[in-house]
């Protein structure tokens, strides 16, 4: 286990803006970060060439006093596993039938772990965040960005399905006749509760008639962000707190269809959008009351909670926005054996147990 | 397991109308069954002890030969487990905080295993029917009945959450600002596609205008069915048609879900209105193309299926209306040891292999 904690690895958080490279130890934590931007108009093989130079430089400079057991590498979806396949990302243009995990192996002499951004997301909040504080063995989170992504992990492992495509909450029903989303379906969740969807909902505003306007800027001339529009909620613009209420609600229905379904004990909203937590979570906690009597009978004070160790409970993550680049470094430690095919499936360390 | 396969168990569904107690065998299946009514106007204690005396006469006739290995039980929800308490079921009124665990534990020496009667109706589909046909590990069954049950089995165990709750599928919102559920919700699956909402569906008809009217009796006098409605679908009654299309569309959505969100290779369809798979299907087949692109991607010709061993299916049951009582009496060889209390739990005879 000391040899464990004294290992090295090397965490890829693969975005469709940026790369973030990290090397990490169990013991010091992130050691060095790389960040560059994702050279989509250079195709995937470029990308996969910058990450390589990126990776090796962090070995040269981190690799020499401590052994890299793996490289983890968290990517956009729908990715298809163990073949390590995308399938029409929609937010990487050019990359549907890319083979990213091959291509990554042919690159690294390293044992390879691949797995979604918003699976390995949700690792680190179980390893390293509010899975932890919570000692629970399995948990579900909402990640709240561009689009809305999730992970599942299930008595301690991330639950891929059948293959890998499992976890798309994002893309869980709302309301058959809501706007469309760009999956092909309409009224997904992340059609209301992304920041893309939140923006969205303020397009019909004056651009100058938000108090303050466009804040944080103030300048109407820049981009509204879901950021900005938070701070006019605050602010007391009840429209933007309207939108923020109304992507609430749209995250209580997500969330009792999952408490209904999985019966969980804890789920956690991450991402950019989690940070105006507290104009949201009314509504969501409103939503959770009426839809669902898992929730009624196990959130705190249900009838059944006392006999239940902990209950039901919806947070928001404890770790924010380096919670996917820490899944990806972790990724080597918690990998499944059938995603470990280079690796020494004997070995299964567990850093649970050892403080970070 | 030449032992195993001598065993006896006896399986328990306890429902609402009628409580179905079986006396089973690996080897030979199903040697007796006792039907009987549930005594709802007794009360609970009165129930189970119906069911004790059925127990014991079961035992002298078929308990001589072969050892009794356990007694299981498949009981309507909210079930919390492993505390085997009732809270507040919806079809059996006066067994709120029923200790039904406990009672039953009280009247019998054999090891007892008490489960969701959806979770037991899926383990049996799982262990006999679909699942060995397909060779899956995971598979999630909608039973639709009375109300829309459901169960999940997960790498060959049944899903339960944290505390015996899990797979509420009946209680997923197909649309918030639908008709009011049960459970307190709005626009549930129950609400849509049980025996009970097809028929309320068809409550606005004139008494006599179906065609053929009010069959299979053919009488206006007696209630309307979902098995009637079906026949005057089948028969051309469009608005009865539509009913079903209604009820399928509402699947669909619900499978979407469920599809997008634990990716496993089959869904089954079971309960009485399965057998009108053939007016509800279309439907079915239609919204899952529309609103999981898991599916169209894993779905036979999807992108991924070629690599994906089987892709997702979406089948009616194998098993039919035994399914629940079948469950129960295989649950003793398959329970998880959580729940194997007074079992020993260094035993976990596999009946997978064995033909029944």
């Amino acid at each position: 286990m000391d040899s464990d904690r004294e290992a090295l690895t090397i965490g890829i958080d693969l975005g469709a803006t940026s790369v973030r490279v990290a090397a990490w130890s169990p013991r010091a934590g992130l050691l060095e970060t790389s960040i560059f931007p994702t050279r989509i108009a250079a195709g995937p093989v470029a990308v996969v060439d910058d990450i390589a130079d990126s990776v090796a430089a962090l070995l040269v400079t981190h690799g020499r006093s401590r052994p890299c057991v793996g490289i983890g590498v968290g990517s956009p979806g729908p990715l298809e596993l163990p073949a390590g396949r995308l399938h029409a990302p929609p937010n990487l243009p050019g990359w549907d039938k890319f083979p990213l995990l091959d291509e990554l192996k042919s690159r690294f002499s390293h044992p390879l772990f691949l797995d979604g951004d918003a699976k390995v997301a949700a690792l680190a909040e179980f390893v390293l965040g509010s899975g932890r504080e919570f000692a629970v063995d399995s948990l579900c989170m909402l990640t709240l960005g561009t689009g809305v992504g999730s992970g599942i992990i299930l008595k301690g492992r991330i639950w891929h399905g059948v293959s890998g495509m499992a976890a798309e909450a994002g893309h869980l029903t709302i309301d058959p006749a809501g706007p469309a989303c760009g999956c092909g379906n309409a009224g997904c969740l992340e059609a209301y509760a992304s920041a893309t969807a939140v923006v969205k909902a303020a397009a019909h505003f004056p651009a100058d008639s938000l108090h303050p306007p466009h804040p944080p800027f103030a300048d109407p001339a820049l981009p509204l962000t879901a950021g900005g529009l938070a701070i006019a909620a605050r602010a007391g613009d009840p429209r933007a707190h309207s939108i923020y209420k109304h992507a609430g609600r749209a995250l209580g229905i997500a969330l009792a269809d999952l408490i209904n379904l999985l019966n969980l004990p804890l789920y956690v909203i991450g991402g950019g959008v989690a940070q105006s937590w507290d104009l949201f979570a009314p509504s969501i906690f409103e939503e959770l009351h009426r839809r669902s009597y898992v929730y009624r009978l196990t959130a705190s004070g249900g009838a059944a909670c006392h006999a239940v160790h902990g209950g039901t409970r919806v947070i928001p993550s404890r770790l924010g926005p380096e919670a996917g680049l820490l899944g990806a470094c972790i990724l080597p430690f918690h990998a499944p054996p059938a995603h470990r095919d280079e690796a020494r499936s004997d070995r299964q360390p567990h850093l649970r147990e050892t403080p970070s």
